[in-house]
């Protein structure tokens, strides 16, 4: 295997498949990533078994400056290679391997000699048919991640709650995820219907790596899925997760069809409220932050309190108050997630009773997604 | 103690104190700043018993927006307090200290209590005579930090050397730093001659806390030694270093006077080379890079190695190469922080042989600046 590549073309391929890579793998080739040298280009592989990133650099393409003298494979140290690549004094490079997975890289006066390893040890990806595909607008799909991942739950003691539930069937999208004390859901309409329906768990962590190589707002991603594994194609570069096995829980019961308190806030002013009232309970022992809504005041009051440090009041000027009277504390960690994914939108929560799950949607479209929050109980 | 404030002045006076500011420390009340209210304004005070900051926070500045009602003092939780006025929602601030120390702190809706201690049981800071003072130009200062600072051992079995060694006469500063395997030394001359003679060892830690505070090209820094403290000041703001106990090992000496082979560089050309090289020898066990000198062929060859990974050669481009042939042996580490202390500069490296020190100095002013490193015997 021989091949001459642009530096700048070669360092982006390798920051997409390390993204995939962990140095904590207990399969010690998994800390290398594959070079497979092709007709095509130069495909590189990186995988911790979860998820597998697999990327072409073409040689029709001519800002790769990719010039293959000829075929082959080998599996190099990731970390180590990337390193190298980057630090390299010149635009070009020109990478060998030679006898005993010897490789060696060359550009201008610098020549790295590396020990490789032999691809035929590297794992196989998963075999996915792609004739069955779901196409996705990027920018959409990264906002139903960063707005349901929040909820996913960190424990692994219900590993199906690790992930985010996708149920799809013709027109709709729906994607739940809930760690038991909150939950988040967002409705989609796709522009085209799809064959079949799918449900399936994604793991969060997979979500997140996914999302960060959605970064062109006009990005197409398309997926398709198998039994165990997804395969999200964008560009060149496909990403593969495995998905969570298991019933993920039927969550439509949870959510309350009726509310006897509702307030409105913009967002960003209530979550700067609470990010204040925060300051003091996360001083204490159990991190709670309450309020009081009085309708007939038309207030809306937040407090904070640490037995150590001190406490914090603070009224708040909501866009609209109706219903009963109601005194609730919640963790305002949630609290703080769930308002993010709103952006910058007005939002109304609407309180069924102080130890009732209550709901924040978006004022505007309050179909398509909805935040939910089961408050502590502080007496 | 009532007064209001603007955020954005309170804020600056914040961060500078929260510099001298441990959470480690072992004395519960210098985890607290000390807030004085006086004729001239709020005094900010923190320490961490080796470094005190004392700022002003000036009423006759109207860019603060100081407006004191009535003189105390109080100390308040420092890192606490610090997030609490960075989130307050509105520029003006009210703070009032009320029964028990009891501290009240209101901005727009929202409206703290947190609980202060009684500034009478906050340490006082050394008393330091400033009659005789040495002017120092904040840049110049800055750069003999950074230039000396990266020679000062971390190790705390010579306590002396954690520090960098001043000695000061006339128009002549000295300093000077060593870990007993590599020493920086920079001299300058002084503006105007000073009183008197000094000689001084400031702790690495102050000095790097202090060249943070330097952030003006034109700020001008005033020094005060005592037996065991300096004081700068800058602008509003005092800063008290305590100095390091012992002599300093006469370092005159250890600097060769005389060399066998000389090479010059370009010093960010052999830095990045250095880097490269470096990526294999901190996979080794033994960190050293080797480079030969050969005159003859006007060639400088620089090489890293590790079994594990592979190994690394490259042919540098000196400017000059004069002298006997040579081959020696570093630490990389020592050499890349040597060469990011002369910037763009051009620069000189010195040899006498494989197993003495060796020197860098930049071929303009070679007088005012020298690093020198010694080698590692790998036979």
């Amino acid at each position: 295997m021989k091949f001459s590549i642009g530096r700048t073309a070669f360092t982006k391929g390798l920051n997409t498949v390390a993204r995939a890579i962990s140095t904590k793998t207990t399969i010690p080739i998994l800390t290398g990533l594959k070079l497979v040298a092709n007709e095509t280009g130069i495909v590189l592989t990186g995988s911790d078994a979860d998820i597998s990133i697999e990327t072409t650099i073409r040689s029709d393409d001519p800002d790769n400056m990719l010039v293959i003298q000829s075929e082959g494979a080998i599996v190099l140290p990731a970390r180590f290679f990337t390193d190298i690549i980057k630090k390299l004094p010149e635009d070009t490079i020109t990478l060998e391997v030679g006898e005993n997975f010897q490789t060696l890289i060359t550009s201008g006066q610098s020549s790295f000699t590396i020990n490789g390893l032999d691809a035929n040890n590297y794992p196989h990806l998963p075999e996915i048919q792609t004739t069955d595909t779901i196409p996705l607008a990027g920018d959409l799909f990264k906002q139903i991640i960063s707005q349901t991942v929040v909820a996913v739950s960190s424990q692994e003691s219900r590993p199906i709650l690790t992930g985010v539930h996708f149920v799809l069937s013709e027109n709709n999208l729906l994607a739940v995820a809930t760690d038991s004390h909150r939950l988040s859901q967002r409705k989609v309409t796709l522009e085209n219907p799809i064959n079949g329906t799918y449900n399936f768990v994604i793991p969060g962590k997979s979500l997140i790596e996914l999302s960060r190589m959605i970064d062109d707002v006009k990005t197409e991603v398309t997926l398709s899925v198998t039994e165990n594994q997804a395969l999200f194609v964008i560009g060149n570069t496909l990403f593969y997760s495995r998905l969570l096995e298991g019933n993920y829980p039927d969550t439509t019961r949870l959510i309350p069809d009726s509310h006897d308190t509702q307030v409105a806030f913009d967002s960003p002013d209530l979550l700067a409220a609470i990010e204040r009232a925060s300051l003091l309970s996360h001083e204490s022992r159990n991190n709670v932050v309450k309020i009081t809504v009085d309708p007939d005041k038309k207030s809306v009051t937040i407090y904070g309190n640490s037995p150590d440090v001190g406490n914090v009041e603070e009224d708040l000027e909501p866009k609209t108050v109706e219903g009963n009277e109601l005194e609730i504390s919640f963790n305002p960690d949630y609290m703080k997630d769930a308002l993010r994914s709103f952006g910058q939108a007005t939002i109304n929560i609407d309180f069924t009773s102080s130890l009732r799950p209550f709901t924040l949607t978006p004022t505007e479209e309050s179909e398509s997604f909805i935040q939910l929050i089961t408050p502590i109980r502080t007496f």
